[in-house]
């Protein structure tokens, strides 16, 4: 029996609505019952439905990574929302700033002197309406500071009018196998040091905020205020390989059809070609994945190669091969890309299409 | 000197119009000269107004991937399309097929019986409307099969009703160091035989479809009647660093602002943080690439790593790192994964914005 829905054509994003409610509320209870507040990233989902049901089960707002994704999250209703990235506002992005702020509380990421004085000269008036938290880099050397340099630009913000409340940091040095307790110890350490030094130059530090999907249910109330996971939602292959997540909590699959089935010879491997490709699957690949992406019913396949809509997948020994036609279920590794590709996705519950979700905020990188 | 105009906000893509048309000409003059047909895979930019400019040079028709992409260009004046792709026909994308060939002379691709029977049995009367173009597997080994194997493909066609036109191989194997000039000689050597054994099996062969962007210009009217390279209408850095492509060649490029700035110590790496990230940039990253992209005007920086907003740059040891603020041009590792990421494109000319192209066809996965 297929597990994708007869009116379902190939290839496409569907979401099966229970796995997705089981994931939310779980997060929740989890990170509540630590005493933390859960801002969950909707960078991953980019769609408001599922915002709703994230706020509904006790998020205290949002968190985005981009001006143009808290557009689209505020218009749909959300009234707390932080941009957890080192924005470089000049007068126009100020100007979109100075609206959302109109409508919401916003916050938003700097790790330079540079940044926060041009965020502010941007703003003018408006530059007190708009938090700001410094980025701490607590391991993984993409963007932010180390604790001590956090309190210059604190200092820098605070002159400049901008209103400084706390710090945040992303232990992204968490998605490696092994890697989840290590990067939480050295994100807690950052987060509590910059916090610390920031209320010891006279700041009233009200947000400390971490997390990730592999480091949330880690993360303790005496080193952060809030998290921010995102991928939790569905689950990807990459959570799944890092031990993060079980196959059962696979909320987000892409329908595929076998195109071309080959038992391979002495030349050629052993594969099916499924019309699922980067193009809706994402090409991300860590070096420590087993391939790009996994088949959900089929553990034991390989994605060996992925073009732009062909999937390559090698089957073990002697499994038979699935026939030509046959649908099957993708995971992507990462699943906040995958969705970044498609205007909109299937729901399922029960085994059946029950709805279909806009990605409202898909493609809004800036 | 900024080379990206004040009025773009980062990050966007941008085509300078100029190099495109150099690019387009160059293609068709080479091509055409050999006695080849060009018939460009618009996958790449998925841009009606660059395929008008492809076909006004001389391009024998379009190349596409789904039906989706067909009817994008077809609805904006396409007349004759390839889908080289094996699709699997059911009865819904049986009715898009016929709908297309009211219009327009399309062909598909095939590479098993069951394919062919399956898209017959859909298509009912209107199977002999529609072209069938056996994939050869030269050398690649995702879809496609032998020569030999291809005729009895090509025999189950014709018995289920549908029109055999020849053969059609993707050497995407030249996709590496010193790898163009063998994939072309097996490219080549696969499609004779294929197009032989089908003239002697009695078929009426008048389409021999090879190519890529990396073989395009090194195949030869003996072995085929047409190729069908995409991403020479802009290069990109794999096109750069396989050395198919110069620096000046490069028409489309991303631009970014520098969000973070970090001189480094023995800890934390030299390098500079840019708002593109895998979102707008694409993750494709062969194991041969020197990193996850280029920036077109710091041929030494390297992009180390690509979350999905930032895009991580070292520079080399002693070159002053960029200002934060400053904006760069990114070349994508892979452009056809790029232009897929946006709604539209800034076209430039002589270093101004002179229009704004919709990317049409962005997302038509099915």
């Amino acid at each position: 029996m297929s597990t994708v829905p007869e009116d379902i054509d190939t290839p496409e994003i569907m979401i099966d609505h229970d796995v997705l409610r089981r994931n939310i509320d779980r997060m929740a209870r989890t990170v509540q019952a630590k005493g933390l507040g859960l801002r969950p990233h909707v960078k991953t989902h980019k769609i408001p439905e599922i915002a709703a049901l994230q706020l509904a089960a006790g998020a205290v707002g949002l968190t985005v990574a981009t001006i143009g994704e808290a557009e689209v999250f505020v218009e749909h209703g959300a009234r707390d929302v932080f941009i957890a990235y080192p924005l470089w506002i000049g007068p126009r992005q100020a100007e979109r700033l100075r609206r959302l702020a109109a409508t919401a509380r916003i916050a938003v990421g700097t790790d330079s002197v540079e940044a926060v004085e041009t965020m502010a000269a941007s703003l003018g008036d408006a530059a007190g309406r708009i938090e700001v938290l410094v980025e701490i880099d607590s391991g993984h050397h993409r963007s932010g500071i180390g604790p001590a340099a956090a309190v210059e630009v604190a200092r820098a913000a605070d002159r400049a009018g901008l209103h400084v409340t706390g710090v945040f940091t992303f232990p992204g040095h968490s998605y490696a196998p092994g890697m989840p307790t290590t990067a939480v110890g050295q994100e807690q350490e950052a987060l509590r040091e910059a916090s610390e030094l920031l209320a010891a130059a006279g700041f009233d530090v009200t947000r400390v905020s971490g997390g990730s999907t592999p480091t949330a249910t880690l993360t303790e109330a005496t080193a952060a205020t809030e998290v921010r996971p995102g991928v939790y939602v569905f689950g990807d292959a990459q959570q799944l390989e890092l031990g993060r997540c079980a196959a059962e909590d696979i909320a987000l699959t892409i329908a595929a059809t076998v195109v071309s089935r080959h038992e391979g010879d002495d030349v050629v491997p052993r594969r099916v070609v499924l019309d699922a490709g980067s193009k809706i699957v994402g090409g991300d690949r860590h070096a420590w994945a087993t391939g790009f992406g996994r088949l959900l019913d089929h553990p034991q396949a390989r994605i060996t190669a992925l073009s732009e809509h062909h999937a390559t997948v090698v089957w073990p020994g002697d499994g038979e091969l699935p026939a030509l036609g046959q649908r099957l279920r993708v995971v992507p590794n990462h699943v906040c890309v995958a969705v970044n590709l498609v205007d909109a996705v299937s729901v399922l519950s029960g085994g059946k299409v029950v709805d279909r979700w806009r990605v409202a905020a898909r493609g809004r990188n800036k």
